[in-house]
């Protein structure tokens, strides 16, 4: 199988859940106080929101920047991208929970901590293609050096680190942890692997 | 018409269906009870979510495979290929029906048995645009040899066969029908069909 | 612009409109009685479900076949697309009235009519698509003759006093204006318009 | 990166964020009245659907053409293309804030000056995207003239005044607002940028 169909259904797989994150934001019922301070409220949503698009966006433009350096897909490189999309699809999930919990005074660390969570599987099932890619010499685009793939390998993992420091942040304060996803999906704009010739 | 579109056009309703299926996943209502017991109280909605996920993007990697020895598209093979479409439209509301019910001491089984009959029956319309396509000669392939393409046949069976082997079990137990189904998605990752060559 | 990006955002709209059909239909809430009961009496859901997924499948097939004989995208055919995509967008919700209400013993000609109102609106922006792209010869492909093209309104317009006489006919008996519009999907499998060559 | 692949995934979250808008239009509860006085009473619903689908839907075509004009993507312009996907992304919400809202008495002007808000960010973030590409000449193509580029300015100025005016109307007649929204997307209809040769 080529790149390009894989691509193209993981494409909108990435497009279908970073959208489907809108259906989180809940209208407010009508006569329930003022509607400005009813959407100020949910503040945590938005913030949610903004999060979690961010982070399934620059993991599109990154899982992009791999297939390019992919030549060829066999099997179970197609079922470790399928687990990393069943991820990547469940991710409105723990999303939509972050909005409704991060304010309780005794469970938002357990929501700010699943979040974490699933983005950490997240970059491990990404990190788990690009490992299964580059050591399948047959996968991978001839032009790209041994060398040069591991140089990768210390970015992903500053990624999955700092999913990891957010989890035990959460503990503490989670909004803190949620800012550092935020920090983690900024990071990752810059590019992570190396180009392909 | 060309296989592209249709494929094309398939693919977007396999990825979203899969991704429709998070919104099956509830987010626990703030005050209800500590968020931990809340989330780990939903673990069949994860279940069901992991196996209809899998099972998706299993059938979507071989309606490709299968695909790639169709040449020709006419109408009655488009409508089959809708009815395979209107079946996978509807995994998400069995597997949400999964979800609820399979920890119901009276109804389990009849919800396990829901989710296996709609498996059996895209499997069999899965089986049905194969055999048509093999049986109309000028919609394969030429390089396609027909005792290659009938081989195809038993490991479509066993697919089926497994479905409704697991709807029996599921009036013993549920929870072990629904295990059936993930193992057949499992046994798909492994390929179906002859090769193109 | 060139047919193809048109095509493609077109079927994704096709495609997510009736993968969203599925979200219309509701798990019974557990301990409201046994399921099976629950599922049967959800039968107009589903009938509406089967209908609607084969008008939005069948239209898709068509606006491809339409396509392939446009040779370029304007404006104005740009705009008239997008009031096609607008209606096929809404077909969701008359389909989700249709399975609540069809039972209604009062208001389930509403139901069924509302539902067949919008179909019609969408064969109209059809034949409307059609008829402006080979009025204007610089858009349709110049081995597409006058006469072939003209011969494609008779069948166009079938379908859509077919959706005429379902909606009359609702007033009498909702169901068979429902059956009517399914007819009127089989009978789109058959080609409408005349081959590209 | 090429911009194909951008497009194809701006193109998803467009379609996917429009065809979810329908999923803001509710069932009315079987019961509760006349069907046809439940929905008719749901007009704002209905017009607040139209005016963010012809937005979303122009605001496609005119993507569409900024990127035939764009030669090359590189990462700030791929973050600047991910915020502008990010605000369409949300549409839906205040689409159904609207709906909700803008009948009553006292905050339907909060509700209406929401939409022209996230209608602003959205024009905004297009105009960035546009000025970015053209003030990068490694970006465009190269039959781009710097005045011709800059003659788009104008255009795009003018529906984010429209949106600004819009919301300032908002105070005075929420509905008069919305038909400036309305009235911005029907005339982005006619091209706002140059031509690619």
């Amino acid at each position: 199988m080529s790149t390009s169909r894989l691509e193209a259904f993981s494409d909108g797989v990435f497009a279908i859940a970073a959208t489907l994150l809108v259906l989180e934001l809940h209208v407010p019922t009508v006569g329930s106080g003022p509607l400005l301070a009813l959407l100020v409220e949910q503040w945590p949503s938005y913030a949610a929101y903004v999060v979690s698009f961010l982070t399934i966006g620059i993991i599109w433009v990154n899982h992009h920047a791999m297939f390019t350096l992919v030549r060829r897909v066999d099997r179970p490189l197609l079922f470790l991208n399928l687990l990393l999309l069943l991820v990547i699809g469940v991710i409105p999930f723990p999303t939509a929970v972050v909005g409704a919990w991060i304010t309780d005074a005794q469970d938002a660390p357990v929501a700010a901590a699943l979040l974490g969570g699933v983005f950490l599987i997240m970059g491990l099932a990404f990190a788990g293609i690009w490992l299964y890619a580059v050591s399948h010499h047959d996968l991978a685009l001839e032009s790209l050096q041994p060398a040069v793939a591991r140089s990768a390998i210390p970015r992903f993992t500053i990624g999955n680190v700092a999913y990891l420091v957010g989890i035990g942040v959460a503990v503490v304060s989670p909004l803190l942890s949620l800012l550092i996803y935020g920090v983690v999906a900024v990071y990752y704009v810059f590019p992570t692997l190396p180009r392909a010739d």
